[in-house]
């Protein structure tokens, strides 16, 4: 007989990197629900209900809020893929990773790409990002919302007016925010933005929520095409150069979400019902509880590092509430540290890529893991860690520092 | 606050359509698991454990046999998006709707596509095959096995030692067919082989399993490009025009799975488990006891359906042994009866696309579904409902038969 394994047994880590983070026990407990046919009449509702969770979550009325079945990279690229038509100016402004990554998938979707760069650490000045949108007249700006790599979030609001006066379509990725940070979509004039539900949504990866308005509709609409065999008079295709991914192509899957509920990809059951579940604990709670809980986290652990004696990386006013980059200190064995934390902690803390790679640690306090008692054994573990590695610190100090900061 | 609705309390249907069916209890407990970071030791290990198990699922040495996260249909696209070059010819059998979606998958990668049809019902002859491949010369032949939708699989051995000769690459999805029917991907020349969890693998939709070999390796990694941001003078890109899709990029896809473990797009952890326990669970079973439940269930339905006096739909010698398609009889509303099997008996069994819409059910046997009990209990629902719509049926008959069919 074939090798079988272990029965699967993960060990219970405290996940304070960039994500994954723990999911929700009601997540988890979610997922084990029996399944339903995709047709079924109560998997259908099922789905409205989830648009309609989501609308909550992404501050909407846009008809079209619905789910990529992949991570969040899928949603990016369906996103994408189904905006950009080959030769289409697109700006992207970066300042991080996930930036590149906007730029990399534009160009496979055949964009004539501008980028404008910042520094890692740093984000754009409105004033900046307006002149660019005004010089270069793209039909599509795409920007991430907070860039994990780097821990910055860029303010979207002035970039959304821009955008709507010189008719430019805007595409944020909200990856590593939505849940955990104002994202207003419809007050912002974003007009599509999407997610992951492993960061401060508190679900597994696997599942991308994503929103877009009508004015990404029409866009998409013109693109529309009916897959061979569900042909029917009823529905017409569009004038508009097809899409190059059938996977993800929008007006597919909007079909698919749709009453016409025209089959396409076989909705991932277990998955959605995560989706769901972690949209009705988000909106329970009430985003500006959500909100405010991930700021008293990060007020807490930025607090309790810089007591240990260790140096925040980047622009403050600018962190993302859900994660922050620390300096590794002269000394100090970065990837030993975050080992040892794993090994004798069960905790997970993040390194980092690029221009930081070895220079910065990148803690996250994201989701369910945004609590007092994870930033606590999370500032007491890395304490007892960097002790060992012989870097002097006033014991105790980092975990006071955190508990006063929750007051 | 929002509209939060009930919480998640799905029907426990009996899904006997063409898929998703119920998953086996063990992967649904098996999802509530904790999540792990995607780099940490225990998760790596259990990413090589779901390889080693699917090589065994997959009957293959093949070192890259892997997860595409996402529903079947995107481990299909990956594997065109990712083999095919603008350009290239590609051959496609179509028998069915399945046949359709690679041929317009295929078509947005930008191949010259030849495609060759039957009936739906009827599967191709190899002699017909191995002439065409003779004839196209073909790089690569796109072919689906088990095609759910006319419920007929494609002999493959014949196939496969054709595209040998011919030099062309032999893609197929296996989606249906994985883990219910034999699959040999080495002894038949199968390059590169998609599946999904949803159908005989008794999981959920969303993760994706996909195996492929030395052959199909050499015409990806020409096409490998590595991340901005993660580039590095370790690892060198190929000469070949870049893969259209970034997500579905195999070359980068076996970066992240292999020791370089280049960071890619976050495994959906929960949907890994997943995909790892209905391995476990397929070849635990054993692969020929497998294949013969869902045989033996097969024989047991058809004796069943015919014993009511129901007429079976396509060749029945190459009927898939985990779907079976069933003329709807004459007088008889066919969605009246799926309506009323759902609300009366919770069991869902399949309605059919494009030509056959309106003339067939398909019931499916599949993975954990496919069981004596479910068998019966599909007969003697579909009886009931039958008889109270005027349909003359002997009463009993069905599920008698089916029961002596299992002996």
């Amino acid at each position: 007989m074939a090798e079988l394994f272990e029965d699967l047994n993960p060990p219970q880590r405290l996940l304070m990197g960039p994500g994954p983070v723990n999911a929700h026990p009601r997540v988890l407990a979610a997922m084990s629900a029996p399944l339903l046919g995709q047709f079924d009449p109560q998997f259908r509702e099922y789905m409205k209900q989830t648009s309609a969770l989501y609308r909550g979550v992404f501050q909407t009325a846009n008809r079209w809020t619905l789910l990529v079945d992949g991570t969040a990279r899928a949603a990016i690229e369906a996103a994408l893929v189904s905006l950009i038509e080959p030769g289409d100016r697109v700006l992207v402004p970066v300042f991080g990773r996930f930036g590149n990554l906007i730029v990399e998938i534009a160009r496979r979707c055949g964009a004539d790409v501008r980028v404008i760069e910042v520094e890692w650490g740093k984000v754009f000045a409105d004033e900046a990002l307006q002149a660019t949108v005004s010089r270069e007249k793209p039909k599509l700006v795409a920007v991430c919302h907070g860039d994990t790599s780097t821990t910055m979030a860029q303010p979207l609001a002035a970039l959304g007016k821009a955008c709507r006066e010189h008719d430019a379509l805007l595409y944020v990725d909200a990856t590593a925010t939505l849940g955990g940070m104002d994202i207003q979509t419809d007050a912002w004039q974003l007009d599509v933005v999407t997610a992951g539900l492993q960061k401060c949504m508190g679900g597994p990866p696997g599942s991308a929520p994503l929103t877009l308005n009508e004015r990404a509709e029409r866009r998409i609409v013109r693109r529309r095409h009916i897959e061979a065999g569900l042909q029917d008079n009823k529905y017409k295709a569009g004038e508009g150069p097809i899409i190059a991914s059938n996977y993800f192509d929008l007006a597919m899957i909007m079909d698919y979400w749709s009453d016409k509920a025209l089959n396409h990809h076989t909705e991932a059951t277990s998955m959605l019902y995560a989706a769901r579940e972690c949209a009705r604990i988000v909106l329970q709670e009430g985003l500006a509880n959500a909100f405010a809980r991930h700021a008293a986290a990060s007020r807490a652990l930025t607090a309790g590092l810089k007591a240990i004696g260790l140096e925040l990386f980047g622009d403050q006013d600018h962190k993302m509430p859900n994660i922050t980059g620390v300096h590794i200190p002269r000394g100090v064995d970065g990837e030993a540290v975050r080992r040892a934390l794993l090994a004798e902690h069960n905790i997970e803390i993040g390194t980092s890529f690029g221009p930081l790679h070895g220079r910065i640690w990148r803690i996250g306090t994201m989701g369910y893991n945004a609590r007092e008692d994870a930033v606590l054994a999370t500032l007491d573990a890395l304490e007892a860690v960097l002790a060992a590695q012989k870097f002097k610190l006033p014991r105790r100090a980092g975990v006071d520092a955190a508990r006063s900061a929750f007051g």
